[in-house]
């Protein structure tokens, strides 16, 4: 593996969402031997329902998104906190991924950001999804945790990430994911 | 009040559903002073997008189901547990209803349950959204909890809870929610 | 009842610790209608284990904090963050008070405040302690949230609270608890 | 690494303890590359307090723990669940292991088992657990999880795990954790 391919998931469907911009940095800053792209689907996956994965089966918006994370070596989540938890629209698209025949998720390298407006900087959030990720029997990276905290005064007016710490963080953190990644598939 | 109303919420779309049967035992189940309906438009609610809200403004469905749990004097939630949390589905509504100008949540008494087919009958499940209910300032009744797990074995063919000790509890945790609310109320 | 009385319970031992202090502060800034008592024998209380409850029964330190906690009206709770939950000393004192005859948190008001010379000023342990109340039958107070972030700024040398919106703040969480004790004991 | 060297660690000082016995069962259980040593030591652990750790230093029953921790190649925590999380006493040695100048569970592959007379089997413990080792940068088992429910009707009067299926269970979990901690090594 000579580039760890990254996939990008914004649980934020907001055009000027932190959490989105955030990812575009993290695809500005990524280090060598990494690559990110970012998955712009989320919004056309319809609400979960069992039925229809078993009826039509899975919608072609979910196969897209499944098959994209079947085909990255890694992902990187940034999600917004809402209600204290990750967004519903992550976890519904989490829920269509997480199902039968293959789980894309299972085994895969897994790192975690998230951007707020608060002070914690989606905090709360991000130890839920690190229980999903249990489920989904992916890796997830222990350190760096990156949050974004007072996203607004962190990012300019057209979204680009200008603070210098939270700059370098996700650099490192992205580093840490290629290594991560490397270690447990050699 | 001489009857506590009581809006049900299912976390499911599925139209087999163990926990939309649940609330529909509860409905039957329902002591007196207590009055089970359930909310039937969960369906109908797009993915959470803020730009939506701020732009056009709520979608009519979810100006129904903001409208229906103000309009209700406590709130009965069953959701499946997928990938160890609520669904995606549930929290992408509670994601549009925590929104301003008002809270519909907002000192809302709330009751929790939920049914699976493993052991843990949505045990993880169940303190995440306990979690979200601090942000929603909600308060959701400590005991009993209902965990219905093994939930094939609980309900006939026709989604009827045939299980009595499980019938005993959702009344129990009916009446129990009826006098907390009536304690948070007076 | 005419004065709500607070037991504050720290979860550090060590003498110059912001929790500790803070429930100092707290105990200063009370507002009228609340009086907080500090309880100061936790470093009393022996390892948890059920041969010793069972056997000669519970030691002293055990049965002076249980007694405590039944005499007050509300609790208030500050602990510090050690591995991302509340500390095993405030945990273990909490198993103790959890067990039979009668267990004294049963229905009890609780608040939840905590210091860390982090920037999350102990989130991730508030809401560990929020799950464990669930257990003990108690009603904590949902807000104000009181997380006091990069501590060390925010005393002076002798453990004096110096930040005034942290001094506002607190006082404001335990009007709240006066008014959640009185709501739920009417 | 011929032998992955196990340290087997109860959150329980019970003598009759299920989470010891299941200990106790690993060690029998534990398959080929496996070898388990149970620390024994937990009850002379002390409260945590800093001014004990930055005046006289480490305590002897906390050095040998940490010491312990070094040396394994991989940790096997069973807890009961009290008040829904780990026991204080298990929190409590994990705190004193933690600390600085060199923190022994940094790296370190975990699995985590436990044993309740309920049906949950310790399920919220759990979790808790594994957010605390994401501040340790331990690495956490995903799969299989083991939660012993019920555990009375488990094992016989001398502390015997009779039940098959959650023998089977185990020695799966130890070898999984073999090839985990083999994985992470090499």
């Amino acid at each position: 593996m000579s580039v760890v391919k990254v996939l990008g998931i914004s649980g934020s469907l907001r055009r000027a969402s932190f959490n989105s911009a955030a990812l575009r940095a993290a695809k500005e800053l990524a280090p060598e031997g990494v690559e990110v792209t970012i998955y712009e689907g989320l919004r056309e996956i319809p609400p979960y329902d069992d039925d229809l994965r078993t009826g039509k089966g899975y919608p072609a918006s979910v196969q897209a998104f499944r098959a994209a994370i079947k085909a990255a070596d890694a992902v990187l989540i940034s999600s917004p906190e809402y209600n204290y938890s990750i967004s519903g629209v992550l976890k519904n698209a989490i829920d269509w991924a997480s199902r039968p025949p293959e789980q894309p998720f299972d085994g895969k390298p897994i790192a975690i950001m998230g951007a707020s407006g608060g002070v914690l900087g989606t905090a709360r959030a991000q130890y839920d999804l690190r229980k999903m990720a249990v489920f989904l029997n992916s890796h997830v990276l222990n350190k760096p945790e990156v949050m974004i905290a007072q996203a607004a005064s962190k990012f300019d007016a057209e979204g680009r990430l200008t603070d210098e710490t939270t700059r370098g963080l996700i650099a490192q953190q992205l580093g840490a994911l290629r290594d991560w990644t490397l270690r447990l598939k050699r």
